[in-house]
This record gives structure tokens, C-alpha cells and sequence, in this order.
């Protein structure tokens, strides 16, 4: 084991679009574990584009990175050295940690106790997309804000994305018609034929505002949005009575302000409700959704596709391509095999 | 009597500010109640920003009214003629009528049964605002949808209207901080001094945000929102972890469309939630709602401003006024004294 360990700091702060020059690698040695502390070997980050957010101040429900820190992710770890009785010598664990390497934890960035349990009965990947805050945000977005019931016609925006697959298929889980959009033709026809939504809509060569009168004439029940600007505006105009709009993401607008959706009227006209939240909210019933998941995925109700960038030095390329919207699925950044 | 009936009909729909002549006078002969109608002599009308929707089609929760037809409104009428055993000539009713003297109704335009139990209570135009359509709006909204909670601070736009005084009324009997926002000194000093908001904010003189941020440094809880536009933005960005903003009417878009709100991902940052509702839902309650907001009038907790405008033949002018902010709490057209 060299003593040699790296870390993509935040050098700057993003204004706009994120750009690989808002981070800088630094090389320093590995930390030693202090009593009560372990370090950890990072073997995947997870790439959200909530990170945008941590970054530039926007996402206020934690502490921004600073200049000059490590770069915060959501991540899979092995632990190498423990000087904590909760962790011991190859535990895989989970929580959020730094853009390094190696990384010391004193255990309060840890998400519980360790991950061995769900290591090991499904790919690590898997344990980081779909049965992680990820899964977990379409999971509560849908089901508890959503309310979907059978029958209920639902439409999900960033459909080939990391949240936007996995609310879809719980959506079908629940009886409801499901429809989505993406970006490529390819990215549709995943959506439709591997995923098994009844339908996605092109947003870049297709009208979404006729296409969705033509898929739920009388209205749609749910909107889950992952993207917000102008989608966000066709949904309000084609809203069932009664219809629950779920904001789960706005990605249009993170790197770029969008212009607010102009049909807030049809809220009245509607009985409709938008509603918000924070994942993390949810954490007491992490155990339960992640069990109920973990049910359908084993049985091949719920598939999981994870878009996984390979080595430490492509964090920062990683992570800006969600914005351009290169990742099909949970993107992810392997750095390193559980030993 | 005379033989005369002067109605104002829809003569064209209006594309954007309502001007006066969408509309026409015309006379005709006082028609003559069949078998089962009742001949019913208007004494008020109601004026409600959401009558422009009926006129151009925007709300859809009805049937437009057609060019050539009588404009519609929530009307106080007495019954001169009766052939409907529901009815006896003499009684006060209520129901959406047409904008003529003299008006035939089936029955189903009228709500329910006679309205003396609340004529003879308080004045007709009390039972026109404060316990009617408007003063509902005010009630269902704020504890339906805002579900207020006592220490909670809420903020209402419009506060000098119909429909925001009484939803800050309600929110102080419910144990609220409550703010508003009107458009002169005259109407913010009398939103504070009479009705009791603790403060009101000149919206066309005063910067919003600052004074929310300083009345609410912890946030908002419940934006009852009359206005839509810039300042349901601001408050967008003032809102409180759990906030609840309740979508009530947007009469600063209703002539001209508005930008959208920006700061829509405040939603997910403050785990919020916007919910719209059309009154009429509610109609199951409204005696409930009556009963208890009349005990409130009459207990002095609760205050009725009317802003009465004489003379049917300014019906026309009265109804554009509300688009200039002309009035001051529920403007009504005064036609006729009951006999």
C-alpha cells in the first residue's frame, strides 16, 4: 500500500455550468485513524446533481463545500484501519465523505452501521442507485407525496435518469400508466422496453405538450419532476383534477436559471398540489423502503442500471456530464475493489 | 312596475385588460315565470376577479359565458314571482345569475333554499363577502390547505381584497403573526389598524423581501397567495421549512400574463407545498363554515368591509375597477332594495 493519497478539492466556486476547472487535484499523505476514527478506502462516489448545489450554496439543507476542501459525494467505502469498536478491518460502509482516496471518518458522515448486508446481497452499485438515496427519492417522492393508486396515469421527466427510472417502475409497481421523457431516441426505447413504461417522450425532437394530451386525455394524476423549466410547465397544462406534482429535481435550471412555469393557475383549476422535499427527511424509513425494494429488484419487478465511470481522476468529468446529460441511469465513479 | 328588463350581455371576449365595452346594454320585456320558475328581482351582485375567466374561458371549472348571453355573477335576488313550491314570493335568495334586472331561474342557479335565515341575521351584503363565495374562499383555503397552526406566521397578498381580509382574520383567530401586502398606505393602514394584521406591506412602494425577511426572519409558514407574479416569488424564497402556500387566485396575471416563479426549487428546499383549490368543492360545508364565521362577525372577531358600488348600470366599471385595485374589501353593484 503506497502512502500516497489524492483528493479533487473544490478550487473554485460554480456560477454557472459546472466545469472541471471548479475542482484541483491534491496529493498529501494518508491519514492515520485516531481513537474512535477509521479510514476508509472509497470504493465508488455517487454522482447527484444535488452536488451542484453543495457547491454553490444553492442546495441550503447542509453545509456548502468550502474552497479548499474536499469535494463532498455520497459514497461506498471499505474500511482499512478501525479505531472504532462500531467498524472493523473490511466492513464495506456508506455515508458522506470526501473526493479522496482514503478518507478518515469519525464516523459521523457513516449512514448507520456497516453496509455488509446489503453488499452482500446485491452488487455494491446497485446498494449505491437504486436501494440508496436515489432509489429512496423516487420511492418517497412518489409514493408519499405522489400518492399513486391504480389507474392513476403518471408522468415522470428525466425518465432515463438515476431517480426518473426508478419512480417510473415503482409507478408500474403500483398499477398506474406511466409515461416519460429523455433526451435520445435510445434513452427511449430503454425507458420503454427495459424499464416497461408505456411510453416516453423524445423532449428534444417531440411536442410534449400533444404528445401528453394524446397518452392522458383526461389529465395526469402524477407529475414527477426531475427537471423543472418549460416540462415542468407542459405537465401544470395537462393536469388531471385532483393531481399531486411531485418536485423532485430541477436540473434544468440548476447550471442556468429557467423561467418560472407560467400555468400556476391551473393548480386552482385543478385542485392541484406541488410539493417538495428532502430526501433525507425520510431516513427513519430508509430500512423499510430498502427492503421493500430490495423485494421487487431480486424478483425483477424493479431493474437498476448503473452508468459507472471508471477511475478517481474522471470525478470531476463524471460529474459534469449528468448536467449534460450524458449518463443513462445511476452514474456512478469507481475508484477502487473491495479487498 | 314597469315592463322593462335591461340586461348587460357579453358583447366580445375580452383578449386582455377587461375594458367596458366587452359589454352591452340591452332592454327587453320582464319575462314571465313557467310552471316550476321563479321571477327573481337582482338586489346585488357579487364582483370577483374570477368572473374575467368566465368571460374569456380561462376558468374552466364552468361554462363560459357565450357572447350575446347575460354576464354572469353571484347574485342576491328576491323572488317577485313564484311558480316553484321551494319558493314564495318575497324570499331573499342567492345563486349565480345573469347581470339583468329582472332574472328567471329553473331553481338551479340558486343555492339551495331561501337565504333569510342569514338575511335576517346581518346584511345582505355582509352574506354576499364575508359569508359567502369570497369569505369561503378565505376559510377552506386558509385552514383546509394551510392547515395554520397557532405561533405560525403567514403571510397574505391582496390583503385589503375580499378574500385576503378575511383569510388574515382568520389566521389571527387561529393564533398567526400575519403580514400583508396592499397596493396604497390607506389600504395597508386599514388591513392593520382595523382588521389587526400586525403589519402590511405597500407592495408598490415598499421592497418585499427585505420587510419579510425582517417580519419572518425564520420563514414564512403559510403564504395565502391572491396575486400570483413577483410577490408569490418572494415569498417563494422567505418560506419556512414545511410551508404550506395556498394557490387561492393570481389576479396579477389575469389581464397579462406573468412571469412564472423562479424559485420554485425552494419547494424541495423547504419541503414545501403549493395546493390550489376552486371554492365550490367545499360546498358540502359551507353552512358549517357560516355558521361559525357568523358567530365570529357577530362576536366582533371577524370584520366585514363591503365597498358597495351603486347602480346597475355601472356594473360594467365596477367589475374592470377590481383589476386597478380600485376597491377596498368586497366590492359588490347594489341594484335594489328588497320590497
Amino acid at each position: 500500500m503506497t502512502n500516497s493519497n489524492r483528493t479533487w478539492i473544490m478550487a473554485k466556486v460554480p456560477t454557472g455550468a459546472l466545469e472541471e476547472d471548479c475542482f484541483e487535484l491534491i496529493e498529501q499523505d494518508i491519514p492515520k485513524p485516531k481513537e474512535g476514527e477509521v479510514l476508509l478506502r472509497n470504493l465508488y462516489f455517487s454522482c447527484d446533481p444535488t452536488q451542484l448545489g453543495w457547491m454553490n450554496g444553492s442546495a441550503d439543507y447542509m453545509e456548502p463545500v468550502k474552497i479548499g476542501q474536499a469535494m463532498k459525494a455520497s459514497a461506498v467505502a471499505q474500511v482499512v484501519e478501525s479505531n472504532n469498536p462500531q467498524y472493523k478491518n473490511g466492513d464495506i460502509v456508506s455515508g458522506l465523505l470526501g473526493w479522496s482516496e482514503y478518507w478518515l471518518s469519525d464516523g459521523r458522515d457513516l449512514m448507520g452501521g456497516p453496509l455488509s448486508h446489503v453488499g452482500g446481497q446485491v452488487p455494491i452499485p446497485v446498494s449505491m442507485g437504486l436501494l440508496h438515496i436515489t432509489g429512496f427519492s423516487a420511492y418517497f417522492g412518489l409514493l408519499d407525496l405522489g400518492k399513486p393508486l391504480p389507474g392513476d396515469t403518471v408522468f415522470v421527466s428525466g425518465a432515463a435518469g438515476a431517480v426518473g427510472s426508478v419512480a417510473g417502475q415503482i409507478a408500474k409497481i403500483a398499477g398506474c400508466k406511466v409515461i416519460g421523457t429523455a433526451g435520445t431516441d435510445e434513452k427511449c426505447t430503454w425507458v420503454k422496453d427495459e424499464l416497461g413504461f408505456d411510453d416516453c417522450i423524445n423532449y428534444k425532437t417531440e411536442n410534449i405538450p400533444q404528445r401528453l394530451k394524446a397518452f392522458a386525455p383526461t389529465g395526469i394524476d402524477i407529475y414527477f419532476d426531475n427537471v423543472g423549466g418549460q416540462i415542468l410547465d407542459d405537465a401544470l397544462a395537462q393536469l388531471a383534477n385532483g393531481a399531486r406534482v411531485v418536485l423532485c429535481g430541477g436540473i434544468s435550471g440548476y447550471e442556468k436559471p429557467q423561467p418560472g412555469p407560467s400555468n400556476m393557475m391551473m393548480l386552482a383549476l385543478r385542485r392541484a398540489t406541488i410539493s417538495g422535499f428532502i430526501v433525507i427527511d425520510y431516513m427513519s424509513q430508509f430500512a423499510t423502503a430498502g427492503a421493500r425494494m430490495g423485494e421487487w429488484y431480486a424478483s425483477g419487478k424493479l431493474k437498476s442500471k448503473e452508468d459507472i465511470v471508471e477511475g478517481f481522476e474522471n470525478a470531476p468529468a463524471a460529474l459534469k456530464g449528468l448536467f449534460t446529460g450524458d449518463n443513462m441511469g445511476k452514474r456512478l465513479i469507481h475508484i477502487a475493489d473491495p479487498q
